[in-house]
């Protein structure tokens, strides 16, 4: 089956199995006091450029929680768009782990969040009744496969930090953002103004594994006694660390994002012509939003499944892969137009 | 380096190397609906000779932590030995995600809890002013190395069913307690009235993932969706079940459980004679301690790491693992043997 | 000072402070296990004219937290006006306590709920992504002074059993609701479908003090433990129950709530000539909401203090209470008629 | 009925009565920005002769648990007496409102912690699998109804300001030790150590209501918000204060609570001579322990309930009041003697 449900439907890249098996090679420490570990850090501030802590975590829930829990009291809301996966789909879990209420934010119709929506939030400070504001959190690339601007971030944390308010983005697909972009790996994090980051592994090709990147460092006192509170701490680290030594080796991860981005963009100029298909947000990154007749759902999905997202609009989203071949994406075109 | 502080200092079973290669290949359903994972969820109802139901997650705290959420209610508390990992090695998570209060009973010399020392901790059922006990949980093998015999869990689960607990067991060394029984893998668990079971593959020679088996459907009802909350779904789920695919096949887990177990016995027979050396606990599964002079901790921590367990009497863990060569435990001896 | 700020700003009533020396006689069970609690209690069965459980609690957020943790589970969601208390005036304890999330729905004009915003909402069952939908919850009167009639909770609560959810009803003004609609206490609870209902002492002329009263059996198993753990379970119960015992007696709460529903139905018909003011909403209740001019903030706080409730429009809220006299209103109305 | 159950089936004081129908005036502000709690709060700080803040909350749960959240993160540990109130007889509320793991210490046969007990558990500091620990809680007077001295509390004040921890003091009978010791409120909290008091209204003689006093300003940063959100802020706040204020004029508190200790003694004297009667802690507060023949227990709770500690003994609690009479004490000795 190829699939264009979700990325996280692919296997794991070919240099990432490399990299796991030269891991394998004897004891080392457990819970990340090991060589191959600290070696990866170093690595991350390298390539990030700042003096970064990581801490490695087993999935993208983990990342999140683990970056608002070391910035929050469970006295504290945090801001999220309505339409992010903080939001949507990790059960509970941001409110069972860290007590605190979630505030959801329209997001614009790019799937962003906008200034003005973010400012008309930024209330009742002091005011013991009203969970005090301590967070606002953003997804790079959006849930809706665009990609915020350096500027833009930029100008959203210039108002985080007006208001006294950290700034976390959830990078599931980060990766992606950054090719997309076609810049580096600070340039929309710690130098936009993010004080920690939720960066995706699994997603862009590892077998498991993200990681966070603390770029403020008042949000180091607590994060490593949260890290193993929040049951993210892996005893075998070093297998997390050598996945991303592998996708950071030569900027693999840039060769791998740029690629399911080109396929999306792709997917999407063969589609375009298409006039019972109406592509609904740019494609900025590795997913193709688009409405389409609904009885092609039934015929399509067989072909090769993806994710309705909106049923009431007929919105479906197809979402790249790092697998995903030029090939696949013109099979899958051929199959939608010989749909009736 | 070769270690004798953890388990989870060992690498990964080439076996389990090769399924996980294996199981890379294509696209597939993620969080667990894909067909490898049904298929192992199958096999687990095999060996195990019962109507299990199965849920992946990624650590053994995720385990024991999923195990106990399913069966309780915030205003419930758990009783546990004093020596338990979940009593004194998984910070405040079992509290944070439980809301649950932890009884901690004394241990006996084994590491066993008697079943006088359970009774008299069931009390004040039905007085709301007390956090209302719901469940006993047992470690098997123990901390100290010692495994609890079929008779002995059935006597404690009858205990448990007729004060109204759940019997919850930590197996992150379950395959040595079974290889060290010479038993089958219900037999200590499911037929024993255990309700439900913390597998564990970590330890056990696998990269990372642990299984919790469900015996009593009761707690069936909640779990599916404790699981995601408790944030130990994976969207890769495939590469866990895979691993547990290769530990089950030919009874893989026997080979390497019961090599680990005979590497300690082993141990504790070259050491026995040696009279600066007291053995303290018996030697049932992986795991040997004894009390050693104190001037020993330096030269020997540095040829091979291991374990401090109570400093005030000197009592160190030697710990075994599938990997664990005669020749390691010759060496190892042999450099005790040096010490002044 | 007399205030139209919050009903929580009036004393006691007369007959409540009777009552309370008049319960201050001896030594007495404590943590309502006392005569005079089980004698309120069952007068709650008279009155309700129905089997209810009865739990006496300290405050609102207290009675609000109590009913949902009876019918949740942490993996579970509660639907609730964008406008109600338990969103946006009872900080993160909804959140902390309970470990849910807390959709908020778009209260309409009147700050009801609508059967189609919350039909919208009813979405993902069985999906454990999602934190599942358990219950919802609505406000009687109304944030907005505002009185479900019983037909319409009838619906809401038809449309929330067909989807498997319990219905809350947050009553910190239920005899206010009550007394507007003249009807009798069940008629517009148990009657209409309501699980259960948070019903308020404290804005009613009580000192402090709310009940929460069970219609639906379900929610009995669990919340007598939850009552403990909620920290809501007074020693000396006693003086809770027979504040109550003295609003029931008589329905004295009916004569009191009926006159501060009038006297917010004096103001309005005072202030509506008042060409300055625009009334916002329907008088239901005891309070009144209207926009008036920006400048009158200052002097008109001086003279009898309000509350603010949108500054961007200038619309407070003036809410009377049951020591509100008519000299009072015709005195703030010459003071607002003296405004330039 | 009169009992020697607990000092919380006791009624209230008449002048607490008096001051809260003085109270009982006219509107003010609600959640404790009224001039009441004000002129209270400034009152204490008079006779606590200490910039203190002081926070009034419902009951002594909701005290102990503002003091140790407010100087608490989840993945802590708080150390307590296995004796004691919050580790037996506040269900899992302290777990669930603070995330935290309450570690039990042996209390000696007086109920107090020992300096030695204490310092073996200070262990693991920096641990990221152990819950750390940051505070230490002790009971003044104990459960055992002794008091810990001036000095005794010092040491122990040093040794957790050592280590790091805060101290906090549960006073639900802190001014039964005040009045036993004959020596002012801050010589036994503040002055000698105390970061945070629990200081108990409601045995002491009022309706309800404690107050939490921080001695420390580092706990007075988050302690606001978590007043609100742990469900314990009231609203008609000033009738707390004015309890509290009738219990603080010319020492109210120190005659009722001295006349309770006396009872207690009396008490003791009285039974002292009876063999049957084994007395095994001593009295310096207003309870008495003491073994007694197992076939008492019914005629004499017929008589006056008492409370049953500990049943394998036949230990058994009772506990004198405020409002205890010396008649009814030599009734109680009297109807002791007359038994078989």
């Amino acid at each position: 089956m190829k699939s264009f449900a979700s990325d996280n439907y692919a296997g794991v890249l070919p240099e990432v199995m490399e990299a796991l098996a030269k891991a394998n090679s004897q004891h080392v420490r457990s819970y990340g006091a090991d060589d191959i570990t600290k070696r990866v850090v170093a690595r991350f501030k390298e390539v990030f450029d700042a003096d970064v802590d990581v801490y490695f975590v087993f999935n993208g829930t983990g990342a999140n929680l683990l970056s608002i829990s070391s910035a929050t009291h469970s006295y504290n809301s945090i801001l999220c768009a309505d339409t992010s996966h903080i939001y949507n789909d990790e059960s509970s879990a941001p409110e069972t782990f860290t007590g605190c209420r979630f505030f959801p934010l329209k997001a614009n119709d790019h799937g962003k969040l906008d200034i003005e929506t973010i400012s008309e939030r930024l209330i009742r400070k002091g005011d013991v009744h009203y969970a005090q504001t301590a967070m606002l959190s953003i997804t790079q690339a959006t849930e809706y496969g665009t990609v915020y601007k350096p500027e833009e971030i930029k100008a959203i944390s210039e108002l985080t930090k007006e208001h006294g308010l950290y700034l976390h983005m959830d990078g599931s697909r980060f990766f992606n953002a950054v090719a997309s972009l076609k810049c580096g790996l600070n340039d929309i994090s710690g130098k936009a103004g993010v004080d920690i980051l939720s960066l995706g592994g699994t997603k862009a090709g590892m077998m498991y594994g993200e990681a966070v990147v603390v770029f403020n460092k008042e949000l180091s006192k607590h994060i490593g006694y949260k890290h193993k509170q929040i049951i993210q701490l892996a005893s075998k680290t070093r297998f997390i660390a050598a996945q991303f030594e592998a996708m950071l080796q030569d900027e693999l991860w840039r060769k791998t994002a740029t690629h399911a981005n080109k396929m999306a963009e792709l997917l999407c100029q063969s589609l375009t012509p298409n006039r019972k298909i109406k592509i609904t947000k740019p494609v900025q990154a590795n997913a193709l939003f688009a409405e389409i007749p609904r009885n092609w759902y039934e015929p399509l999905q067989e072909h090769s499944p993806f994710y309705v997202w909106k049923d009431s609009t007929h919105e479906v989203r197809f979402m790249c892969a790092w697998d995903t071949k030029e090939e696949e994406i013109s099979n899958f075109v051929k199959a939608i137009e010989a749909l009736p």
